[in-house]
Parts: C-alpha cells; structure tokens; sequence
C-alpha cells in the first residue's frame, strides 16, 4: 500500500467540513484543517476543536484571505478539500492561486456537496449559487488542476429530519412540490465524508464528478412519505404546490426563504438530483466504486424518529 | 414645486423592489424599472408586471451584467434605486461604474433595506453578507456618488405573520433568542416604499442614513409576545435560548438556516436595529422627517392575525 496522502482541509470546522475532517482522520489520512487563530478560542467551535484534537487533527493558522499563510499551508499537503460556506465559494479563486504558486497538489475538491452543479435547471436565486460553483469548477479546469467535484446530493441530517421542513417529519399533513414523483437522494453527512475520503487517492476519481447518489438513498417524495407513513403506520394528507404557484412563491420569497424554496425546485420538482445518467466520461457513483462502505440508508435513517 | 426626480429601480420585480417602484409611480415621479426581456414574458412575474402596466411604470430593457444598457437606462432618469436580491450584492460595482460614466445621477440608494451594516455586531455568515453591503457603500463614497443608505430594518410582513417563524404565529409556546430585551423594529414593506421615495428629492437625505425606525414598531421580543397575547387572550409558554447556545446552533447549521439564525442573533440578540443613536452627523430618521406618513404600526399589522 502506498503512503497516504496528507489532507488539507480549508472549511473544516463547517458544517460538512467537519464530517470531511473526521472521515479523514479515522481514515488513517495526515489530516489538517486551516484556522484562524480565533478559532481555537471560539467556545461556539470548542466540540469541534475538541474532537479534533482527540483525532490528531493538525491545526494550521491561517486564512483564506492571506495569501501566504495559504501557500504555506498547502504546500506542507498532497490533497487540497475545500468545504468553505456559501458566502467562500466565489473566494475559492484564492484557492486555485494558491495551489497554483505552490505546484505540489495532486488533487483538489473545490466545495461542491450538493447537485451536480453543470446538470441544473433551476432558477434564481439558487441558479445563481449553483452557477458560482459551476465557475469555480471552469477555473479549476483553465488552470490545470487536478479535481474531483463531490455531488453528494442533500445531506440527510438537514432534510430528513423533517421531510425537508423545519423541526420534526410531520404526522397529519405533508406539502409536496411539484407531482412528488422526481427522485431526490439523501445522504448521512457521516457517508458523504467517508466516500469523499476513498476518492483522495483513487485514480478513477481523478478530473471527474464523484456522484454520490446510492439507490437505496434514491426516492421521490411521494415514495419518501410512504415510507414514513409505513414506519408510523398512520396515513399523512397530502397537499400538493403545482410548478407554477411554487415558481411564483419563490419570485415572492425574501432571501433566504427564497434560495430554501428554488433549491427545492430544483430537486423536487426538476429532479435535478437524477435526471441525467452518470456517463463514465465524466463521472462515477461512489456507492458502486466502493461497495463495502456500509453506508446509513434512508430507511435506517427515519427509523429513530419513529 | 419642483418637477418630481425620474427614478429608475434595479430589481424592480424582487421583493421589496416591488413596494418601492409602486411608492414611487404613486408619488408621482416617472418611474422606471431595468427588465431583461425574459421578466416581461415570465408567468411567476405577471401580477407585479401587471401591476407596473396600471400604474404606468416604464420598463427599460437591461441587465445588471450589460453595460451599455446600464447607462442608457441610467442616462434617462435623476435616481437611481438598487434593490437587488442577495446574490447580486456584489455586482453593485457594475451600477456604480454605469453611474460613474451616465455622469447625470442626483442621488442614488444602493441596495439595503435592513441592518445599518456599519452598526452590526454579527457572527458568520450574516457578518460576510453584512461586509458585501458596507463594501458597497465605501464604493459609492469613494467615487463621490450622492446617495442615501435606507436602514429599513426588519421587513413585517417576513417576520411578524409568524413571530419570526415560518407559518402563522404561536398560540401555545415561543422560542426567543436571548434574555428577549433587546428591540428591534419591524416596518410594513409599502412603508418602506413610502418612506424611501419621501427621501428621493430631500436635501435632508443627501449623503445620509435614512433609518426607518418608529418608536410605535420598535418592540423587545418579550414585549411583541405580550402584545400578541393580549391580542389573543391567551398566555404562551416562552422557552429562552442562551446566546452561547444560539451561536452553536448558528455554527451547526447549514445554508441558509444559518443565515437566518445569525440575522437573529445579531437583531435579537445584540439588538443592532436600536443599539445605537442616530446622530445628526450620519443620520435621520423617517418618522420623525415624515411625520405626514400614516404608516401600519406593529399593532394593527397583527390584527390580521387574531
């Protein structure tokens, strides 16, 4: 077996960012994770901090924002996985600088974690989040660095949970956009940063999409609400939004509610998730390429809010 | 009287666009609105295209990102009002250049409408989204473009149908964030409207912070609960959230949730809407320069509720 690659992560303390982090730790990968130094003093950061530390994470001080301290970072690492937020992803192009001036990355994961951001139809304001990956990813290419895109899909802990509304799955009524028959797919944050992490040194995944969309974690939500039906043995009502008053909901939205509901066009009723074949020049599906991740499946995952 | 300023809106369709181009037609000025052919013909935008047609506002064909349509808009009116949603922030430098080169703009407000975003104390990610406005504002400064800043605060009809939860607002149990004591302020969007397009042609205004801040809808958290249960006849059972849980449950969220999470921090916790005084140096307020203004207090804006 050769050496492991060694792991920078720039957004590690994140949401998704820390599943990344841990997978890659536990995966035997030298691990470490950009911070500013308020970091480490942050109690709203302290469990996050903590557990790194008990997985022998190393902290690197810097910032996005300062050049040097980037370089220097990257140039003490193989593999380079961003997972900065929403309001990072246009200052990735500091990234790809960067890993540019510091010539030793053999991989880079831009921050990607939702849809396969080329294969879109939505509209704004999510179009315009998603088109902003999309030129991170154009950059990426122009300048000849190695990637992979993770297109992971939703994350399970922020949908499931709910049935893709706040707080508890509901048990009287459920509303469904669209017809509830376009296939979304929810995978565990645990997962996505355990298939993310085989793929750092696997020449399949080199410059291309690694989707991760398992079929046991594929459902439409009309068939995602039967099953939850079924797990409570009770019959939910079901209404139903059509496109149109959906497209117009969202042109009435303020942010943020408005970027919630055109993702969620997108999704459910684009099926933006599914609606393509995974073509081998481009991509390849993680739950095929490594069958013995046990992964948590959909039907697990509900079964503790039963 | 003088003749009333020609006033052309940026983002004209978007959500408080809308209240600000129907004050403006209604306040009698020539009110134009910057449309890509596309809106005219979009069926999630017909009622407010409709709306426009009745109050005979004029479309300007144009787009944020085409130059020479900017200044040809900008080149036909005296006032320029950016309210562009969230994403396109930032590209309020391509208005500022077009104005720059149009050389004819009396006055012009960039897009704000919330937090006066020099007077925050906000955490990530409200912080960046906060940082992109106050970048826009030393813009405008520095290129020695007249203009008004409209600190409108919060808008009433996003938070107050639900107490600041989606859905209509509570009847059994309330979550406030903090001790509940802070106050902020909540306006009806064609307030908003009014208030903003009063300040069009008002010396008063020129290079200042218009703050919309009634003290009839500045209200602690605490104080909108009791209110609403005098309202209603009933007492709820209020369950506080610390400040230092507050800012975990913000660093565990996803987008957008943790948008919305930090905005409520930094208003209902911090209590940036009102901790701080409007001096004469940087600022007036609307109520006090309009007194003529009948405007929707807190109070009646959630009878519609009872």
């Amino acid at each position: 077996m050769a050496e492991k690659s060694k792991i920078l992560v720039i957004g590690g303390t994140g949401y998704i960012g820390k599943f990344i982090v841990e997978a890659s730790a536990k995966a035997g990968h030298p691990t470490f994770v950009l911070v500013r130094e308020a970091t480490l003093s942050n109690p709203a950061k302290s469990n996050t901090v903590d557990t790194f530390k008990t997985l022998g994470v190393n902290f690197l001080h810097g910032d996005l924002y300062d050049h040097e301290s980037l370089v220097k970072a990257i140039k003490q690492v193989d593999v380079v996985i961003s997972t900065v937020g929403h309001a990072q992803l246009v200052d990735q192009d500091k990234i790809i600088a960067a890993i540019k001036e510091a010539g030793n990355v053999k991989r880079f994961f831009p921050s990607e974690f939702g849809n396969d951001v080329d294969r879109v139809h939505a509209v704004e304001p999510a179009k315009t989040v998603f088109a902003t990956k999309a030129k991170i990813r154009r950059a990426v290419e122009a300048q000849g660095i190695p990637y992979t895109y993770v297109s992971s899909n939703f994350f399970a802990g922020y949908f499931l949970p709910s049935l893709s509304k706040p707080a508890a799955p509901p048990r009287d009524e459920v509303i469904i956009s669209g017809d509830g028959n376009a296939k979304a797919v929810f995978n565990k944050e645990d997962d996505i940063g355990t298939f993310t992490i085989k793929a750092v040194d696997d020449p399949r995944t080199l410059n291309k999409i690694l989707y991760i969309r398992p079929p046991l974690n594929t459902y439409s939500f009309n068939d995602l609400v039967s099953l939850w039906e079924k797990k409570i043995g009770r019959t939910l009502e079901r209404s139903y939004v059509s496109e149109e008053q959906l497209l117009k909901n969202i042109q009435e939205a303020a942010f943020p509610l408005n970027v919630v509901l055109s993702i969620g066009h997108s999704v459910f009723v684009k099926g933006d998730h599914t609606n393509f074949e995974i073509e081998p020049s481009f991509g390849v599906e993680a739950s095929e390429l490594y069958p013995d991740v046990k992964y948590t499946t959909v039907e697990e995952y509900l079964d503790q809010f039963v």
